[in-house]
């Protein structure tokens, strides 16, 4: 019989999609230059050259039956060495080919770390505001997903309300810093307050507790930005990463799970993976995709746009009497609603053909977010509209 | 808490990999071209020159957010577009994009169809011989994997046996034609007389009951086969197909579910398959690869030496005295083990450097594959080794 349950979720309209719906339909009237759609968190730069130069030097020099074969389940062995060697290299933890699962985007990586460290019934703990696929991420897995309400002073960890919720059927907390929506980089001292309450939380109720940290914005931290190494800082990570924004790729989804190698039973939750992936259609990421990434470790997309859209946009908007805290990476920010509705806000803006989104699906009232990846023209453009939006509330 | 489930999933050994295993071991003592691994199903001829050109041209001539863009959650537009034109002209069907839902690969496909149409508690009936995977696949979607047992003489369907199968509880039959591990091809008659039955009791039950098609093989079928397409007999049919057989891309994970315009709530089916992915990770298939297979539809790899290699080993093993119900396509054939233990005499097989694989875990014993997707001239050298084999047996 047809599958109510997803048949259900069809209903449940995703407040992003509506919002750029809404943009693409004025803009069919009025015109798509005129609309300045800060809905989507899709990368406004291309992909380094590297990546097309790679793939085209991939395709005629490798032996067509290996360029398009089947990789092993755990992805291609030298690909996962290269990553593993790169993250080595980079953040000083001593990662090898084993620790390195690839996955097809953050969403496959998630997928799969969910399911290898949390059992169904235990409970997931994430921090608002939150990515709202989050809770169909999880809820599929037959895991309990939990929201701790947002510090909005900060956007960093509400650890008050956090220690009230953490228990004895808490098998993994979630994070995403780089913040999608908020913008805002966990700092060392957040990171490290979490790590100590997750080493007392372990051995309080005397199980693992896993940090599943999703880190696809990693590279898009703006400068004297601190931003952590998580994995360095509590053994028990599982690094989820995606190359959608690092180099611009969100449609070749391609990406992966590192373990950290001081995890418990690192290499053996890698190999869990590939059980994983049997059961819910996955397979690995296309070969040549990971064949690619690993060629071109450590490039990223000209980033630079972002913080030069994030600077604009935040000079400006606090000087008309929007409050904000300062994003510190990704592509995000997030300002306060003027009025405590931030979805009729977001209506209001429309009139102004500003396409921003409401916050509520973020799990917090009173926000919203803008998408700034776009062209800076396009910022730029777009600030006499919040001039006169701004003027009709403050 | 770590997952027993998954890590228990990783003692269960796959005796496909097993051989395999055993293959590389003995080769890397004797020579690997002194083995005949039969064991894998992995295409041994490359893909269209075709496949790489478009590639190249799509990367040097498409605007780079674009071409490695996010598609839309149902797979690309066009993409879409194309592949239903394709169904229609080829099979006649009247399917437009608005049935077509790109998947990662026939395991992304069948990952999709399983959710889609069959409720957690329902039976999946599906006929022996059958490919091993479909267990995790479907044990994963909390439904439950009926297996009825072979017709031996034939291959074909085992009818007595699944009319006292099919119940209420029945919610989807799976069938894959051309057949791992048989090659054998399923008749017009025996696809018809499967759509009676399940018309039938769709009516006694009141409630529909899904046809869902495996068909990486569908291309793969030799001269003077009957091989009906399966949908056109069917309404209710989900056809879940994968481009890595046909033109030998298993590494890139492309393929899709098209649902029968004919099939009650068809196009809902699509739509539903895109909250389907948000809990399983799935996210689409690489937009490269999409773009790709759209400008080769209708194009295959150089199948000709399946058929080739297959009436080989036909004519030389049965000359042996091995029993063999002749392979209609694929790269597969079944024959019957000269004793009841397959295993022991897959593993006697191997004093020969004869890798193939025993019937038990493809759900019926006393048989073996053989998978020639290999060289020509590997099956040729192949023959003095099974002459040994045999005259130890016959």
């Amino acid at each position: 019989m047809i599958s109510e349950h997803y048949k259900n979720m069809l209903s449940q309209k995703s407040v992003i999609r509506e919002m750029n719906a809404a943009a693409f339909e004025m803009g069919e009237k009025i015109g798509h230059e005129n609309i300045f759609n800060f809905s989507l968190g899709n990368p406004s730069v291309v992909a380094p050259e590297a990546v097309n130069r790679a793939m085209v030097r991939l395709i005629g020099q490798t032996d067509p039956l290996n360029l398009h074969g089947y990789s092993e389940n755990h992805g291609i062995w030298e690909v996962r060495c290269r990553i593993a060697e790169y993250l080595k290299k980079t953040y000083g933890l001593p990662y090898t080919g084993d620790h390195v699962f690839m996955a097809s985007g953050a969403a496959g990586a998630l997928a799969h770390a969910f399911r290898a460290v949390v059992c169904p019934g235990e409970e997931i703990i994430t921090f608002a505001p939150y990515f709202p696929e989050y809770g169909p991420y999880v809820e599929e897995t037959g895991a309990i997903l939990r929201v701790v309400p947002a510090d909005t002073h900060s956007f960093q960890i509400n650890f008050e309300a956090f220690e009230s919720m953490i228990s004895e059927k808490t098998g993994a907390i979630l994070i995403n810093s780089p913040n999608n929506p908020s913008g805002i980089v966990y700092s060392t001292n957040t990171i490290k307050r979490l790590a100590d309450i997750l080493y007392a939380a372990q051995e309080k109720y005397g199980h693992e507790i896993y940090l599943i940290s999703d880190e696809p914005y990693r590279e898009i931290v703006f400068s004297g930005v601190d931003a952590p190494c998580i994995s360095s800082l509590y053994d028990n990570t599982l690094m989820c990463y995606s190359y959608s924004k690092s180099i611009s790729l969100p449609g070749e989804r391609i990406g992966y799970v590192a373990v950290n190698p001081a995890c418990r039973d690192a290499e053996l939750i890698v190999h869990m993976c590939t059980q994983i992936s049997r059961g819910i259609g996955h397979n690995c990421p296309a070969s040549l995709m990971q064949l690619t990434v690993a060629e071109v470790l450590g490039q990223t997309s000209d980033l630079s746009v972002y913080e030069q859209n994030a600077a604009i946009l935040y000079e400006e908007l606090t000087r008309m009497g929007f409050s904000i805290v300062k994003p510190g990476g990704t592509f995000y920010m997030f300002p306060k609603s003027p009025i405590p509705d931030a979805k009729e806000f977001c209506q209001k803006a429309l009139e102004y053909q500003l396409v921003i989104v409401p916050s509520d699906s973020f799990g917090v009232e009173g926000f919203f977010r803008i998408a700034y990846c776009v062209p800076t023209e396009t910022v730029k453009r777009s600030i006499p509209q919040f001039e006169k939006l701004a003027a009709a509330f403050f």
